[in-house]
C-alpha cells in the first residue's frame, strides 16, 4: 500500500464525524447491554422493560453518557452537561426505544445477529478513540501536568460504562457489589488506559510519528481486538503479560521463595517427630 | 367568586414568604419520615433513635434539604450550601429534636393525629409549589435552552426526598437496594414532573394566563391530590393514564400482536403430535 | 519546664514539614488499614493482594487521601486534585507497594511491631492536627460565617477515612452497609471535631491564648489518646459523657419518666384481675 494512500486514509479517519452513525453504534450497544443485564434468576429483561420503561430508559442514558458523567464528576464540573445536547439526548433515547421496544424485537434482534454485531461494534471502537482522544486533549488543557488524572479521565472517557455499571445496577434495582470495574478490570478499561498512555505520549513529544498515524494506530488497535474477541473468543490479550508481572512484582516471586524458604526445613525434619511439624505448620497459619 | 378576587389571592399566594410555617411544615414531614422507615423486622425507631442519635440528625436533614442537596450535586455546585443558611438549619434541628425526642412523644403523636396531618400536608404542598418553581426559574437562568435538565431540576427540588432516600438509609445503616424512586416513581415525583413543565412552559410562552394564576393552579393541584390521598387513599391518579401509554408505546402492543401471531398457528396444530408442540414452547422460552 | 522553651517547642511543632515522615506514617497506616479490612471469612488480606493489585491500589489511595477527596466532594471543587500532586501520589504508591508486596512482609511485620507502630501512630497523629487545622482554615476563608460548614469540614479533613470506608471497601468487592462512620462514629471522629472547634474558637477569637499553644494543645491531645488506645485499650474516652448526654437529652430522661408513670398505675391493680392488666400490656407494645 502506498504510505502516501495510507496517511491519506488516516488523516481522513482523525477528522470522521461521530454524530449519527458512530454515536447511534455506540447507543445501541449500551442499551444492548442494559437490556441484557438481568439477574439469572429472573425472566429476562423483556418482562422488565414492560413494567419499569422509567427505569429503563434511565439506565440506558446513564450507560449511553457514562463516560462524560464520571469525567464531569471526577473533575468538578456540572454532571449533567451531557444532557444539555439534546441532539445526543433525543437519538439516544430513539435507539433506546428501539433496542427494547420495536415490534416483534427486530432491532434488537438484528443488532444480535453477527454481522450486524461486527459492523456495530467496529464503529462503536472508532468512536472510542475519539473520545479517549479528547477526554486526553481536554484534561491536558485543564491540568497541563497532572500525568495520572489525563490517564484516568482518558481512560473513563473510553471506558465509562464499566466504572458505571454498578450505579446504573442501582437505577434498576440491582446491587452486585461483589464485582466492579476495579476488581476485575475488562480488557476494554485496559485498552483505553493504553489508547491515553499513547494520546500523553504524543502530546509530550515521546512520540514523533504524525498524528494521524498514532491515531489511526489506535482505531486499528482497537477495532483489531474488538473483532477477534467477538469472533474467535480472545478476550484478553494482556491476561498473560499481566499475570507475568504480577508473578514477578506483586508478591508472587517472594511468596514462591518463602514457600520454598518454609519447605525445605520441613523436608529435613520430616522423619523427626510430627508433633513438632505440626506446631510449626500451625504457627505458619497465624 | 369574583374573579379580581381570586387573582389577589392568587398574588398573594405567590408572594408568600416560606420561611417560618411553610418549611417548619416540610421539616416536620421530613423528620417523621426518618423516623417512621425502620426495617419491618426491627423494634421500632424510638429504640433506634435512642442508641444513634447523630446518624437520626444526619439522615433528617439529608431529607429535609434533600432537593437542594441533589441539584447541588448534580448542577457542579458546591454540595453544602445549603448548611449555610444557619436559620434554615437551626429550624430543622429544633423540628428534628422535638419529633424524636419530645417529652412523651407528643410532637409526634400530634403529628400523626389526621386534623394535625392534613394542615401540615397542605402547608408542605405549597413549600413544595414553590420549590419547584424557584427550581425551574433557576435552572433556566443557567441552562437557558436545556429543556430536560430544567424539567430534571424542577422534580429534584420538588421531590428530591424520594431520590435521597436511598442514601439516607444508608447513613442509618439499612440498605434497601431493590426500591427506588426511578424504578418506581411515586406520585409525588410524577406530580412534580408536571408542575415543572407547566412552569416551564409558561417560561416558554406556550401557556399565557398571568402567572399567578398558573402558579395557584399548581399549589390547588398539589394541596388537593395530597389532601384525597390522605382522605380518600386515592395514591395515584395518574396510574391508568400511564397503563394505558405503557400498554400502547411501552411494547404492551406489540406483545398482544406477537402472542396472537404464536398462538394461532398453536391451536391449528392442537391435535398434531404433542411433542412438536413441547419443542416449540421449549424454544419460545429461549 | 521554661514557659519560653515551652513555647519554642509550640511554636516548632507548628512549623513542621508534613511532607517526608508525617506524611509517609499516615500512608503506611491507610494501607495497612486496607489490607486489614477483609471480611472474616476470607482466607486473608495476603491472597487477595495477589489476585487484585489494582484494586488494592485504588483502594489504598483513597483512604490516603480520604479526607482531600471527600471535603472537595463536598464543597463542590474538582474531586481529583489531590492526585495532581505527583510526589505525594507517588510516596503513597511506593508506601502501597512496600506494605502489600515487601520481600517475607517485612515491613507490613515491622509496622505491626509496638514500638514501631507507637511511632508511626505518634506521627500520624501530628499529621492529623495539621490537617484538621488547615481544613478550618481554608473552610474559613471560603465560608466565612457558615460554621457547620467549618467544622463539618475540619473533621472530614481530619478523620475522612472512616467516612470513606464504606465505598472504599466497595471497591475491594465488599459491601457492609449496617456499620458506617455516623451510625457509629469512632473517638478519632470525635477527636476531630472536637479539635475543629477549637480552631474555629480560636478563629473567631474566644480563645486568646497564643496560637502555637493551641495547636501544640491539639497535638497533645491527639498524641496523648492515640498511644493511651494504643498501650492501655482506652478506646472512647467520651463514651462517658457520650451516654450522660443521651440519657439526659436525647428521650433517655422521658423514657425512665413515661416508664415510672406506666408502672405505677400497675402496681397499684397488681391484685385486681389479670385480663385487664394484660390488656394494658398490649396496649402499651401497640
Amino acid at each position: 500500500m502506498d504510505p502516501q494512500t495510507f496517511l491519506d486514509i488516516a488523516t481522513k479517519v482523525t477528522k470522521l464525524k461521530m454524530y449519527p452513525y458512530f454515536d447511534i453504534a455506540h447507543y445501541t450497544l449500551m442499551c444492548v447491554a442494559a437490556r441484557d443485564d438481568v439477574p439469572a434468576n429472573s425472566s429476562g429483561g423483556t418482562v422488565f422493560s414492560r413494567k419499569h420503561p422509567l427505569s429503563c430508559w434511565v439506565s440506558s442514558m446513564l450507560l449511553c453518557f457514562a463516560g462524560s458523567l464520571i469525567a464531569n464528576f471526577l473533575l468538578g464540573e456540572p454532571i449533567l452537561t451531557p444532557f444539555k445536547d439534546h441532539k445526543a439526548l433525543l437519538t439516544a433515547s430513539v435507539v433506546w426505544y428501539l433496542v427494547f421496544y420495536s415490534p416483534f424485537d427486530i432491532v434488537y434482534k438484528m443488532v444480535k445477529f453477527l454481522p450486524c454485531k461486527l459492523a456495530i461494534a467496529g464503529l462503536k471502537e472508532v468512536q472510542r478513540a475519539h473520545k479517549v482522544y479528547h477526554g486526553v486533549v481536554y484534561t491536558a488543557k485543564i491540568y497541563p501536568n497532572s500525568v495520572l488524572i489525563i490517564l484516568f479521565i482518558g481512560t473513563i472517557k473510553g471506558a465509562g460504562s464499566g466504572l458505571m455499571k454498578t450505579f446504573e445496577r442501582l437505577v434498576r434495582g440491582l446491587w452486585i457489589p461483589g464485582t466492579n470495574e476495579v476488581l476485575q478490570p475488562s480488557f476494554v478499561t485496559k485498552a483505553c488506559f493504553l489508547a491515553s498512555l499513547v494520546f500523553l505520549m504524543e502530546k509530550m513529544n515521546y512520540i514523533t510519528a504524525p498524528h494521524a498515524l498514532v491515531y489511526f494506530g489506535v482505531v486499528i488497535f482497537f477495532v483489531y481486538f474488538k473483532l477477534s474477541a467477538l469472533l474467535l473468543g480472545i478476550h484478553d490479550p494482556f491476561a498473560p503479560f499481566e499475570n507475568l508481572f504480577c508473578a514477578v512484582f506483586m508478591g508472587g516471586m517472594w511468596d514462591a521463595m518463602r514457600r520454598a524458604v518454609a519447605t525445605e526445613p520441613k523436608k529435613e525434619e520430616k522423619d523427626a517427630d510430627i508433633p513438632a511439624a505440626k506446631s510449626r505448620e500451625d504457627k505458619k497459619n497465624d
